[in-house]
């Protein structure tokens, strides 16, 4: 079934120990619909600018993405820079320039209206509130979120953590958003602000998913998909939004949503995040095969299961 | 078969957000020691003083641990302080006084050299070659370091780990013994300087063990134990040793060292390890049954189980 992503798409400069890239294609619903193309079909709803050129749209198109709801405006495209010096697992900010998305008011195509499954890229909490009640056929919202939000928009955040199925975010956003140090603790007291699941990112140690109690008939019990010590971290850029685009592809793709089906949409976020830090940019994305994928799901499968 | 371990017994002061225990009984010795306990026998060779009552000495024997090789000196016994502030994952010290361990010279009791496995704790490195070579009939030896030692005595611990087959460290004394930030080239130069596996502990994450070529004739493919999320983690201090002593415990239970048995150990550590933060101290490792723990080895086997 199609899943819609509204968010981000943007040019990123990256510094990391393996090197520099300038003026790159990347934004969160970049990295989501790239990694969700594998599974499902995807819509995406996003604002560029006109630096946006035709050779970036199909890096989009050639994976099948329906771009219909990339929207031009006038003036460049939202960028970004970022340097992870001694820590891959946080960029620090060389620079922000939003540009157009500064005035982003996603507007749903009509063709889009149909969506059932719906993710809330990294936007101001209130956007992702309009386009998930103007959605009436959604069945699954994921979101996320980010410090800044938690912090400077938390009302508002608040409102829209009630519209979201599933939030994915990280160790430190969760335990910022609980104001709890206590990773189990500040699970629960997110799920009693209105999601049905939590999805805790821990980059390279994997991810965990926490349930409220009665969610998806499945269970309480937590779930963990380990991640692959990975050698080579050429760019830890848009890893977050590729787990998210393999998770929530993954379940998009299946008939129902049971414990099995999160169990496993876990694992595949973890396989598609591990994959998009290996090349800078969405360079891994774009040239993925399907059997890649699974040869990567059973490596990490194996990495904790015992006879 | 019997596992000797040579570490410390100490009287610890802890201070963590669950509250604050004063001179209780602690050290790597015996919370390995007491972990072990469950697996198999257990000998353990110290150094305390006269403040090293029965009743210390009871908590080890009511777990059927041979305290035969627990010399006593004249003073004090070693006594730590530390606290957990913002961080379960890091002690800060408050204080440490050394006491009788300032001039611990390891004895090995000649019942004990029969000894077919052998725990290193975290002692002067050179001390804990002096031990390894004089047993002779030592098939596995598991080693545990520290920064302080990888710092100051480099080139003694550089001799010492040609010496130990399993080395059980953290995530940042990898990193800083191999001098390279990223884990999984950390460990590949780890093994390179001579243990045939290596354990990095992840805290609350679990632990990964990485092999080198060859090494006990099962694969190079590094295998990881999650860790339960814990909700009440009242005393992290001994957690490592504890992991330690539930790992080696149950390889020295088994009759052969296989791929199956060392992942199955590393499950067991970390069962250990969860247990022991439970309570301040030693209480948790004092009171388990076998029972209790295969429970909880079943619910970290499910936590990363797919159908």
């Amino acid at each position: 079934m199609s899943i819609l992503v509204v968010g981000s798409v943007a040019f990123d400069n990256v510094t990391s120990p393996s090197g520099r890239a300038e003026n790159i294609l990347g934004g969160a619903a970049t990295y989501f619909a790239l990694a969700a193309s594998y599974f499902t079909n995807v819509r995406v709803v996003a604002v560029v600018g006109e630096d946006f050129m035709p050779e970036h749209e199909t890096v989009l198109k050639k994976r099948g993405i329906d771009t219909g709801g990339i929207e031009r405006s006038k003036g460049k495209t939202f960028r970004w820079g970022g340097s992870y010096v001694d820590n891959l697992n946080e960029a620090k900010t060389d620079f922000t320039d939003l540009n157009v998305f500064e005035n982003f008011h996603p507007q749903i195509p009509a063709a889009y209206k149909d969506s059932e499954f719906l993710f809330l890229a990294n936007i101001h909490p209130t956007l992702q509130a309009t386009v998930q009640r103007e959605l009436s056929n959604v069945k699954l919202t994921g979101g996320d979120t980010m410090n800044y939000w938690i912090r400077s928009t938390n009302a508002e955040l608040r409102d829209t953590l009630k519209l979201v199925n599933i939030l994915l975010i990280n160790d430190g956003e969760a335990k910022m958003l609980a104001n709890e140090s206590n990773l189990p603790r500040a699970a629960h007291k997110v799920l009693a602000m209105g999601p049905q699941a939590l999805v805790i990112k821990h980059g390279e140690y994997g991810a965990t998913i926490f349930f409220r109690e009665g969610a998806f008939g499945i269970g309480t019990h937590p779930f963990r998909a380990p991640a692959l010590p990975i050698e080579e971290v050429k760019d830890p850029t848009g890893a977050g939004d590729s787990f998210a685009g393999g998770f929530m592809g993954y379940i998009a793709s299946q008939n129902a949503i049971n414990r099995e089906v999160i169990k496993r949409a876990l694992f595949y976020g973890g396989v598609m995040g591990s994959f998009a830090v290996e090349q800078f940019g969405t360079g891994r994305l774009q040239s993925l095969t399907r059997g890649e994928i699974d040869a990567r799901f059973q490596v990490f499968r194996e990495l904790t299961h015992l006879e």
